[in-house]
């Protein structure tokens, strides 16, 4: 069948098919392991997240490119898309769907992903920022914070929908890297916060009150590498943070981060947050073992305290066999949690 | 591991794994930017919609391919799939979702797609076929017709699910594309129509009264087009449109559409609409300036009237940077709309 | 902009990104046809599954591999992921997920997939494993059993999340497969059995009694294969099941397969069933005729009898054209179905 000028107009649904230059890449993780948790029979389940990413580049010239990124997160253990601590369903492309141009100015994106400051903090946690309470990233190296305010629960805590960044380039090993998102509410419940039930402080649907900001720096130099951020959540949580790591032996890495939360704005208690997490990693051929320990100081609360300690053989570059035992103490008692959570997980990491 | 011919029957779960010779082409468009609308906060969205697709083509001899498409549409800001204006969730293949056969015949499919109106009539947008209030296409070139009226509300106005595709080869410049759906009802409301709410006229989970079909003709005669389409839903809704563009100098493309609804079949009043568009692209080295002027006039309702104007640079044939202004008036106020909505947006489309 | 090893570290949500190695496959079919089914009007759907799967192989050294599988099913009518009977919404990777290794010792893998009970006996059914009543492979040949029980209804019956499989290499012909899961509850709603509704054996979001296990065993001998196979959920419903198929000819494949249910655990009436099918498989040229009749007797219940009859025409090796007719009576009557079901259905298969 001939085409045409205007059948190929027609082709509306097929944009793209003229491209063949186009060569999407696609990337991901699958980890799946069985885990044994206080409390909890054994169970299936992921130790990191796992991503189904499709993403390409484009050179448009004169050192300028266009690229994107467009990110499932799922469950291994079940098939489904990523899954709240709650049982909320997550967006389809969870992990982010960006699209940017990027140049000798820096580079520029628009769209949905992680935050500049979760971002950059996770780098300087010792376990791969997996979650708690294996590794210290979603509670102990971030001081509790959540990013996202106005999303539904379950929603993950380190991410902006309706966010432009802003990444520096890198000068002298020094790199910024800044956010800023809408005020739009994303369908989260009301917040009563300084409010009443009746008259909460951000109602149901409510915009932010404030532009939600990220900003973190970086600085690297020779085996050291240093970092500093700030953000501001749509209801004007606030968190900052410093970080370092250093190789003291090209197989030894240590690592620190400080961080301190501020909700001032939505809590009269329980308002100030202070947290730390020191960490090392030690290579040994195919081997690396991971260890960290971490405190969390609420004002008001007990303190919570996380002790973590890992192994990881790698069988390739992609994919690795680990083994993890943590132990972390002082949350809030719950029906399901008394206070206190053993873990410990054993599984397969297999990146693509 | 060896694999019998046994391991090989079994692998029932990898289908397609001895055929190496496949490829699959993926394929989409991404598009970002920060709008505001009168009446909202600054946002971030999209203008046209995002797509990842995956396609092939398959070469049975004697001209005869086998062909599918399956089509992902998503949101940028939020990384969900797409969400129609009241916020419900669209099937994950929303795009389209189709296979079959091409030959000397032309070229028959099955499946999920734009009706053959739809896709026909939005080649005579000048907005890129982009909904309104930004472009003219979801509303006023189709004189605010919808192709499915048995969907959950929300879902896209101009796909058919359980439908089959027929566009005839291209013959002197003509070609005839039709398609006609199930009268399947796929999950949408009871449609009070000339019944009462007591006794809709097609109740919850009814089928349709008709088979829903449509019809496309368009001529290529050099620099001029013409369409002219019609197309009947499951409830007898009846829409039918001309158009026409023509490249009045290389540089510039001028185009019309005129289109005419009936709704008498469930509608006691305002069941005549008739719409017009005019629209002109004028290229200019890696800039293209777009602009249209529509209304659409329903028996016993205000006429809306909108108008828009656009500026896109390129940065390849894949990429260009986006600049709007629309102005619409004459819509029924509701409490978010007060009869009028100015829009502007700023953003980034890029293809791959 | 340069790129230092800080940014890489930095750039976790790309993981894979320095993978250059890794090639994702994307594989999978595509099906749509018309339906004629007693008491529903003509109907545009599947007649075997869809599937969109991505996966990967990483060759380890000393014949060890990697691999993962992660697979999307939809509906090839609508566009949707996979839908249950009663319209629930399946998982976006329902066929699997899983990652694993391969060697000498054989495959491990953990995830989400089929049991090695259904994917055996599967291979032995006349209609390419296709749901009833077009084939007899969910109904019939594993005598109505389920593996998931403690799943979301209207989820599929032959998977589950949550477990490990070890497939054996193949020694002379012999093939082990095995697979236990964890006693994880999935969401699905409370199983009253031998309980009451005020106190059901199995509460809502219980967890199993026992770890599910299926296990299975094929001899493939030249133009014969066998297999034996034995399946206890986690409520404790057992099934057991026996199948042979032979090339009597090059041409022409006979089959059969007989099964046995015990459901003892939960039900005091209707506890025992007893299923058999035998089927053929009719090679001519391009075509194939399909044959297969089958029965299922459930104590106390009305003996279940099938006939399906089918010709699938190639177009290549990864297309054809198929036509069936068939008729399944016996079933408990319901308002939607007398109790016998005639079906036909044409359409087309595609696999990519």
């Amino acid at each position: 069948m001939k085409k045409t000028l205007l059948a190929l107009a027609l082709s509306g649904a097929c944009a793209g098919a003229a491209h063949a230059q186009s060569a999407v890449q696609i990337y991901g993780t699958i980890d799946a392991g069985v885990i044994k948790r206080s409390g909890d029979a054994v169970s299936i389940g992921k130790r990191s997240a796992n991503t189904l990413g499709f993403k390409g580049t484009e050179d448009l010239g004169n050192g300028l490119k266009a690229l994107f990124h467009v990110e499932v997160r799922y469950e291994s253990d079940t098939g489904s898309n990523e899954i709240g601590s709650n049982g909320t369903q997550r967006p389809l492309f969870q992990g982010q769907s960006r699209v940017g141009l990027q140049g000798d100015f820096g580079m520029l994106r628009i769209g949905r992903g992680l935050t500049p400051f979760h971002e950059t903090i996770g780098a300087f946690e010792p376990f791969h920022a997996i979650p708690t309470p294996g590794g210290f990233y979603t509670d102990l190296a971030v001081a509790g914070y959540s990013s996202q305010a106005l999303d539904p629960v379950g929603y993950s805590n380190n991410r902006w929908s309706n966010a432009i960044w802003y990444n520096s380039p890198l000068v002298n090993g020094f790199q910024l890297n800044t956010a800023i998102a809408t005020k739009e509410n994303n369908g989260g419940p009301a917040i009563i916060g300084r409010g009443t039930a009746a008259a909460p402080q951000y109602p149901l649907g409510a915009e932010g009150s404030a532009n939600p900001f990220s900003i973190s720096a970086t600085y690297n130099n020779g085996p050291a590498a240093f970092m500093a951020g700030y953000e501001r959540n749509a209801i004007e949580s606030k968190v900052w943070s410093i970080g370092a790591s250093v190789f003291a032996t090209p197989e030894l890495k240590l690592m620190a981060t400080y961080a301190r939360q501020d909700q001032d704005n939505t809590r009269l208690f329980n308002a100030e947050t202070r947290s730390w997490v020191l960490g090392a990693n030690y290579t040994m051929g195919p081997g690396k073992f991971l260890a960290g320990y971490g405190e969390k100081d609420t004002d008001g609360l007990d303190k919570v305290k996380q002790l973590s300690v890992g192994y990881e053989y790698s069988l390739s570059k992609r994919t690795y066999l680990y083994l993890d035992a943590s132990r972390k103490k002082g949350m809030v008692p719950t029906a399901t949690n008394p206070g206190t959570i053993n873990q410990y997980d054993i599984g397969l990491n297999h990146s693509f």
